[in-house]
């Protein structure tokens, strides 16, 4: 019997550590073909160039796809979305792919939900159904409604799918797969690698052995001209706590330049004595980092995900996971220096969180990979109501 | 004050139809300022130049923006799309509206949706919510789920936009703005031109006087290849009748060249005697005859919406308005040229039907420029559940 | 030892018919594998679907890229080329070929010049140096500056590529490939198919037994807007001279329309009995068909080039081929219907002309073929004066 | 009578620099009207957003376009082209310039010839016919052969413009617009501002009273993979001579990343004391800067056309600037930091060199303000051999 050919377009950094394993379960299963197409911000070195993770953990690349339009505006993300579909619909139509999957809800993944849709090849939606109030919601369920299977990471996702009126036998709770990997780490209780030696990066290099934050806070999308003023608060939360802390430089979005240039402004006025800035880590080594720190500061989905389920603290700051569901892990702040600052000492004191599995428990990559091997293929759909 | 500035993206002829009294009120309104942007096939000889009826009704273009790729397969209207988004952004970007406005389901929408919801600019969408069951209703609904102000045609519209998850605060059944010029259309009730001679066309030119049957069929995307199949049979069905017939040429779409050499194809070998080809006519105009005429033949969805107002019957073939609304003026028949031929006999017997208002009764487009006029100006959304 | 890698980029049926002997060549050549790269018109059903051809023919297509931007006007042109470098781009920097072969002049071949250029890649001309005065020579020229290695078709073209400042060690004169198949034509002195049966077409059917003429009449993008003039000139005449006609559409360009629309109006309105129309033919057949007529009628580079070599006289109309080597088989003419009926008449009187070998001898495809597996790679280049 | 529309196209900061006088001189000039594009990197904060100054200096912009796609390869800089193509023309199809101009050699600006030579809009060149012998020596060339009118630069570049075969009646040296500024700085014989207030950047601030050298290296497109170890070279040589230094960063191309990474991290390894860092600067205030300096170390244009009429020292390193006419004033190193340090150490000795007028002697844009205005408007043109 032929395999079903699996193109997954692989769009940024985040997103490839998040189905990480279902690539491999896609390679490893009897019944599928991995097509992967690396596009966007995962092919550029100033967002931690995904490309050499992906070649380094052993997969093939179908096909790389450069289309990150340059410019500090949101016109720039409407033309990287363009530019995407104008490439992508190439690429399809040359390899041919019996599924299209993609990820999540970056701006830029709706280029791949078109393009598949547009020519009648069935498309597989992982991480639907969940709320977030931004621009990436906009587009999270636009996709939902271009898609033909559904793989959400938790029950109120599932709900809201099959609210938006999807058919109930192509949605399927999977569970998150970023999770596959975190139950993997969850056993490794020491920090066993040196991240300055193995990642570089720059700044201090605080000693981490008592203990360190680890920040990671991204532009948001409808309010990228504050950008830098939110960073700023942040920067100045941390500088005065002086802990050891490790920090993550945000991926692309159309206001990545004032975030970025936030903290490289920041840097050049400030000493900031206990921080070392890194720009991108194997996602592996990074939840290892993360399940030896005290806790998680910023806005990345990361704290709301991996952390609920290895009971990492997260002190989540604005917007951009607002109403996306979370364990007891997760506390709320503005953007307000004071209000970050008392979040991080409450965590000081309190330690590790109860775990949960409300984003999965362990299984996704398979999961989903069996589903692409069986489900009817079909991209003929109406609303159900 | 200021007006507002409202950008209308019209991107073939039958969306101009349909959304030309939405443009008047604008322009007519104190508070508006109208920028037209006219796009796509609204450009293009092969598909009715519906720029020339804009121009010669008044309206002032703003921009215009050729964008549609040539190719006889489904990959072409994915890059129309890609490349429409490109352009937009740029026309968006340097007119910088107060809010944009995008019409119906076409494939080619989604590109104005993309630049102004990617770019921040409140979105509004006029005729969500309908049903259909092909690629039209997967990019409706997704447009759906990108606008910010809905303006739909119809209470099931309404009732599906808001179990989307839709702000109800911002869903407004307006009536579909077509009905706007059928009601003025429906006091004229003889043929008060002669369309051979405004129109030219090719083909016999049947007398008139005695009733006349209209065609318009158009190519379903979902299945393109069977175009050619398609039209034949309607093409048998109007030649076995042999009754003086006016027929339209079909729209752009992945499988409008299926279409079109069937027409071509079967007038070549064929002597069809009572029919007469039209490219296009103005919207008026054929209203005018469509209110004069036997019945309509065909899947356009003006047998659904105009004709019902006007109480014409309508023998509706295949699936391309599968779940809409209708009146009871539609017979639904298959790709058959037996079916087709039946229907459209009961219809001679049968004569006018009771009209209906189920898609609104006239007064659309001054609803929609006061909506536009007043509603606060947000792009920022989350679904209601 | 390892193949080089020669990516040839065909994008319109003429350009396919001119080269294929350089594609076999290229295939068969022990040190070089053949990518062949279909784009453009040669993709397209209107303009006579080459790529349908090339199958036959038994290439292997290494990528397909749709670009040609419809409209009627000099816009899309730019817009198709702009469109091909995005494409191409990524098309280059997966199959990343040794060297690229571009051919000719058409405006969308600059797509291929300068993507390949700016990445670095040898590019490889065929038929630079020739005069035409028109936006093709403009193109022409400008590739020339691009390229790296020159296969012109005449000695007049490489006194001009070497006047242009090129380095004398890459300025090849080749002959034309398209004289390797005119060739091998020449021997066949009947008629030894039935046109009609073998490629249908619309119109009469005249008995070609006792001569006839071929029309071939391109719209010239400078004047693009006159197309449509100049196409009834021609129509005029040959409707007057009631000879047997086969009359073949025009290739796509800006004024494609233009002469498109005319020759279908003048057949809607006239009765022209002794014309059969052709969308394309294979280039063999073509050459044929050529071979054994009266003469060629229009403006096409077949008139200048391959009847050369086979001696059939040609009345060329109008600017198109303006200063191109001519033999003594080519009377020029206005767009005048009576300058060319009279041109046609002395043809009838005078027969068939002496050949010449202006344009090659012969042994075009493999002289290149050795040239590209041999000549350094190199893409740095400067000026020699 | 009605004015002239004149396009000028503007992508890159040095660019403006240069024609700034030729802007003017078309916005005072009764019978021209100015529609100033600014595209490419000229938009972009990390190019040194010429647009900021642009709309400082009191320049109506009539369009933007955003057209730098990101990547560190040359495939980069192939898809900004196409995507300058697809926009430009747009943008000229809603201005409906008379004449459009484009400025120099940068690989960007093939775009806008492509776009106006396409669409039969008249196109000239300013600054055709000089020789580098990189890339961007084929864009160049291949610009002459598509442009109209050249306004070059120097007698040299006027016998090469020639010797390509474009018609004497529409080649005019007319000297470079940019010695129109130098003329007037060359009178300011002391440093009128305080550079670290006024542009900021980042480093040492080095007393400037005893003199300063300038540096500014941009990569060379061809040998992109070698920007990294070139620019090392250079800030070796820098390093070693610790005398007051103002260095500038590089502005877009494929290998920007390689020059500015090299720079970034020899900054990060390296104290260095006595260099400060700058983004950008007015073009006025560098040249005062210029006029004042030691010397120009590097391979920007402006040490071969701007210090030879200032008689400005200039060590050029490299091949950037090979083959260009010079000055007595420049001495030529190749990428070695101990090439690089005797050659400053030689300048340091023998002081300011003797001005020459090469490169024009300040009148360039009145002249070409003039011809734009007079030249007959045409787009035919054919090889003069």
């Amino acid at each position: 019997m032929q395999k079903r050919k699996i193109a997954v377009v692989i769009t940024a950094r985040p997103s490839y550590s998040r189905v990480k394993t279902v690539l491999a379960a896609i390679e490893e299963h009897s019944g599928l073909e991995l097509q992967l197409i690396v596009a966007a911000s995962a092919l550029l070195e100033r967002y931690g160039s995904a490309v050499n993770y992906i070649e380094k953990d052993g997969f093939t690349i179908a096909a790389k796809v450069f289309n990150v339009l340059e410019g500090e505006n949101l016109t720039a993300a409407a033309k990287t979305t363009g530019i995407g579909i104008l490439e992508l619909s190439t690429v399809f139509d040359n390899l041919k792919p019996d599924i299209v999957v993609t990820v999540a809800d970056r701006f830029e993944t709706m280029a791949t939900a078109i393009a598949a849709s547009y020519m009648n090849i069935p498309l597989a939606h992982i991480q639907g159904g969940e709320v977030t109030g931004n621009i990436d919601e906009k587009v999270r369920h636009a996709i939902t409604k271009l898609a033909d299977y559904h793989f959400v990471a938790s029950e109120n996702a599932k709900y809201r799918v099959l609210k938006l009126g999807e058919n109930p036998d192509f949605v399927f709770n999977t569970g998150c797969p970023s999770i596959d990997i975190a139950s993997e780490i969850k056993k490794i209780k020491i920090l066993n690698f040196n991240p300055y030696q193995k990642y570089g990066g720059v700044g201090a290099q605080p000693d981490l052995e008592n203990g360190y934050l680890i920040v990671m806070q991204h532009p948001v999308t409808t309010e990228y001209q504050d950008s830098r003023k939110h960073i700023e608060e942040t920067l100045e939360a941390i500088k005065g706590l002086n802990l050891p802390t490790l920090w993550f430089w945000p991926n692309v979005d159309a206001g990545a330049d004032g975030t970025s240039t936030g903290i490289r402004s920041f840097r050049e006025k400030n000493k900031i004595k206990n921080v070392h800035f890194f720009k991108n880590m194997e996602g592996s080594d990074f939840l290892v980092l993360l399940n030896n720190a005290i806790g998680l500061i910023g806005n990345s989905s990361v704290g709301i995900r991996e952390c609920a389920y290895l009971g990492v603290p997260v002190v989540n700051i604005g917007s951009r996971q607002n109403r996306r569901d979370r364990g007891g892990n997760v506390t709320d702040v503005a953007y307000d220096k004071n209000e970050i600052s008392s979040a991080i000492k409450v965590i000081l004191k309190n330690g590790k969180c109860t775990p949960s599995s409300i984003y999965g428990g362990g299984k996704s990559g398979n999961t989903i990979a069996d589903l692409l091997a069986t489900l009817p293929l079909q991209f003929h759909k109406t609303i159900s109501y």
